[in-house]
């Protein structure tokens, strides 16, 4: 599927995976800060993806987790999940955040994990239809942060996707 | 002035002026990230604190900033900020961020610059009584970023701060 010739049911056509492996790659190569924290992409199933980080490159005077890195990695889940939703439907894009929101609900004093899902299908289903429509869409993004498998930050990030 | 000795109008004693270096040393030693993105306080005047991040090592996939590493600068702006009103005042501190909201308004293409400027001195007294009252207080700070000299991001962080 390409730009060219959209459908509305965009979001169930069949992707062509691409591999947690793949993703940090490309994050690693493209976001040198998510190198030096250490981010990695553990796990993709097309609807759900999850990335972690190692608490050393990322603490701060408390040996917790710096504000500024846990915010970070909640916008990369927001980030990863358009950018393996609309590459998997080879659909070439250039993404943007506009806003982004986290509230910080206790200390990270271990490894993080940052977890992000997509909406419900008719939303994304409006989500492509614009995108290839207007060549631009927006969508909202909630991710979860977790350290030691307890909730410790939620993060809402306001995605902009432009065909490219 | 020490947490023992509590004053009305702290905000108004003398402070033991702290160098944009120190704090810049300080942050480089006890949060990595802060070296990893080349972060610097570059002005202190009391009342307002500059940070400075140059672009290389901050920038992603298009060649901006990455949106984590503008909110991180806009985090650490409001941190200073704290910091450095709590140690000049010789007021043994520990500091949280609570909640971060960043608006990004346009593309960070070159390096850029992050400004906090102290509240109000109404806002200011009642946090420092509050503070040396009740050993714990919060604070809305509402910080600036910006490149060539244009408005790039406006970042809010509610900190809270804990005598220590």
């Amino acid at each position: 599927m390409s730009p060219e010739t959209p459908m509305p049911n965009a979001s169930l056509n069949s992707p062509a995976a691409i591999s947690p492996a793949t993703e940090t790659a490309y994050l690693h190569g493209e976001i040198p800060l998510t190198r030096a924290m250490g981010m990695e992409v553990a796990a993709w199933d097309g609807r759900t993806v999850t990335l972690t980080a190692p608490l050393a490159p990322n603490q701060n005077h408390s040996d917790t987790a710096f504000g500024g890195a846990i915010s970070s990695l909640g916008i990369m889940a927001g980030y990863c999940l358009v950018h393996l939703l609309l590459e998997e439907r080879r659909i070439s894009n250039r993404l943007l955040i506009q806003k982004s929101s986290i509230d910080y609900l206790r200390p990270v004093d271990a490894d993080m994990t940052a977890t992000a899902c997509l909406p419900e299908e008719a939303v994304l289903a409006e989500f492509l239809d614009l995108l290839l429509r207007k060549r631009r869409a927006r969508l909202a993004l909630h991710t979860q942060v977790l350290c030691r498998r307890m909730l410790a930050a939620t993060h809402t990030g306001l995605y902009v996707a432009m065909l490219y």
